[in-house]
């Protein structure tokens, strides 16, 4: 076959991440000079707060920007230990704290260190997208676990069981909040959890990467409950650092190794300069909590409004900065809406199929991590356009 | 088996990146007061160039730091593909252009975009550990052409017949310069091998990453023969950008949607800050010429001294900052041996295990990407340790 003819693998033919294909589309639009609001991905519309930033600057001024060791620099692998003593009052080993090229270079390097081609591992549907996309690349199952209303959209041991009892899973991904729903378990029905999943041998991998964005109740994190979880988090949400692309770990004992030789492989090092930023990111603790304030301004303006639009089925919007709310009484196909919904009213928004193969075709993901005045004129933008 | 048993994936067992280790050993010396010679990583000793530095300073008190699109920041994209017309003549279209986290992101996103699990990809050895590291962690299978020192060290097309012969391959990896040997293909013969092998169907990968950093004779880009080649090349090397994590890939046209799935996926996009600096990097090639004459200078002092120190056999040294020279007339044992010469003469260098499992015993690494002071202060100590 000659090689202008050779396709792109089959493991490749992943599904794409449709709100970065929303994002490309809403900047053609602002780059033909439409003036867009943005509620399609999953980004603080704040900057990078100031300290962290002039972290960065004292860096860039001291002269040399080098790889660190694969599990990160270790001032910021003490620290980010530290900051569970704090938080959730756990000693952690910083033996164990692997930072990451975002929560994205997480989930790879887990997956790598922890399963081989062809295990099967459960996600929620609705969840988030690249955790299927990323397994099946790597040629793993995917074992979807439809979540349901009445279990407030956790998953359930009773779920992980049944999937397990007709061929057996490797792991199990919870996010709590989770996206796109923004719903989040109770510490005592993640405990439950846990120990029911590993009872069964199965790897629990705790995506807490909306923690410190609740708006009700308490975020519990795996490593009270477990030293076998995987645990990862990120700079990107509460800390306003997507662009920086750093996140970390932590690893139980026994993967150290095996996600450090991957991580020299795979990664190299997480980039240098957002390591020393994010040193500074636990200070910033003061700036951090006015910045919910305003996703929280903005989650009540939105579950006050949108019912009166027409959006009047959603998801409990316990943390993160989602609204996962159905379209079903406009539309069977979302995808449609949506690329509607930003040529006409120029709001960005994200379709459920991202989220959610079988039932996304009936829902939207609103993101409310921009400012409250844009978030106020998309709503008054989208009453005008629904009307 | 309970969960604390079950240990790390199969597809985790790949090879340590050891450089990483040695990197890591040397610090721990440091930071118990050693005054070590790092000539370990493959790392420029100078800083990033200051207008590269201040256009991230600038960017960074703009404010927001955010996700590009995942093939990457248009201005930059641009700016590369312009790169090809001024550097080699070639016009490269900037759709084709994906900008990636370092050029081990383009490395994954390519063995993902163009291979499936079990198909055999051909490297030389030796050569980056990197590239086997991560084919194998992917379930791709690794074939090893050795080179020979009367091909220059270079891949040649029978090496690649006679091993297709065996078992059809997908895929070729070729860096020229080549890391850990330094040597380099001659315009000619890059464009013959190129030929033969997408003539078998193979698809080509030309790992580029060198480029700029030739002493003797000229660096070819894939690109003048092939539009079907991926062509992986990076800010990190001639651009002084390691801790960035900062690359780019020109992509067949057929894999461009392949690879941007996969990047929204499993990266997001590549760090917006490094992006927004590299922007930069190609306005600062005086000062980055004279950091190349600081290189070449190193080169003609190691060039000079190894031999009469005990080191008489090497590879060409053509381009990139790495001398590979033999250790057979003091041990068998270039692991041991570079453990010894860390502890005991304080220089770091990177065991031949590294860049060929069969044959490495007897080789060691020395990169010569740190100043010309620290060059000389190393050999010195070397004379005075294997006296």
């Amino acid at each position: 076959m000659p090689i202008s003819l050779r396709p792109p693998s089959r493991r490749s033919a992943v599904a794409p991440f449709l709100a970065m294909d929303v994002l490309s589309a809403a900047n053609a639009l602002e780059a033909a000079g439409r003036r867009i609001l943005h509620m399609e991905v999953g980004e603080p519309g704040a900057p990078t707060p100031r300290a962290i930033r002039e972290a960065a600057i004292a860096s860039l001024q001291g002269g040399r920007i080098a790889y660190t060791e694969a599990l990160g620099w270790r001032p910021l692998r003490e620290r980010i230990a530290r900051h569970y003593g704090e938080r959730h009052g756990i000693e952690v080993d910083p033996a164990r704290v692997a930072v990451t090229t975002g929560s994205s270079g997480g989930f790879n390097l887990t997956f790598l260190a922890a399963f081989d081609a062809g295990d099967r591992v459960a996600i929620a549907a609705p969840g988030y997208p690249a955790y299927a996309n990323i397994l099946r690349a790597l040629d793993l199952e995917v074992v979807e676990l439809r979540t349901r209303a009445e279990d407030r959209h956790a998953i359930t041991p009773e779920l992980v069981e049944a999937a397990h009892s007709e061929k057996p899973l490797a792991g199990l991904i919870v996010a709590s909040p989770a996206n796109p729903t923004g719903t989040m378990m109770t510490p005592n029905a993640l405990a439950t959890l846990i120990a029911a999943t590993e009872e069964l041998g199965i790897r629990f991998i705790s995506d807490e990467i909306y923690h410190g964005l609740v708006y009700d109740g308490v975020a519990a994190t795996a490593l009270a409950t477990s030293q076998e979880a995987f645990v990862i988090n990120s700079f990107s949400k509460y800390y306003c650092m997507t662009g920086w692309r750093i996140g970390w770990m932590v690893v139980p004992e026994t993967m150290v190794r095996a996600v450090e030789r991957l991580g020299q492989n795979l990664y190299i090092s997480a980039p240098d300069l957002s390591q020393k930023a994010a040193l500074a990111a636990f200070e910033t603790t003061d700036e951090l909590e006015r910045i919910k304030d305003g996703y929280a301004a903005n989650r009540r303006l939105l579950l006050d409004r949108l019912p009166a639009i027409g959006f009047d089925e959603f998801f409990p919007v316990d943390g993160a900065f989602y609204v996962y709310a159905s379209v079903r009484r406009f539309t069977n196909d979302s995808g449609e809406f949506a690329r509607r919904m930003l040529n006409e009213a120029g709001v960005a928004a994200t379709p459920g199929m991202d989220f959610d193969p079988t039932g996304g075709d009936a829902y939207i993901r609103f993101s409310f991590a921009g400012s409250t005045k844009d978030i106020d004129e998309a709503s008054r933008r989208l009453a005008d356009w629904l009307r």
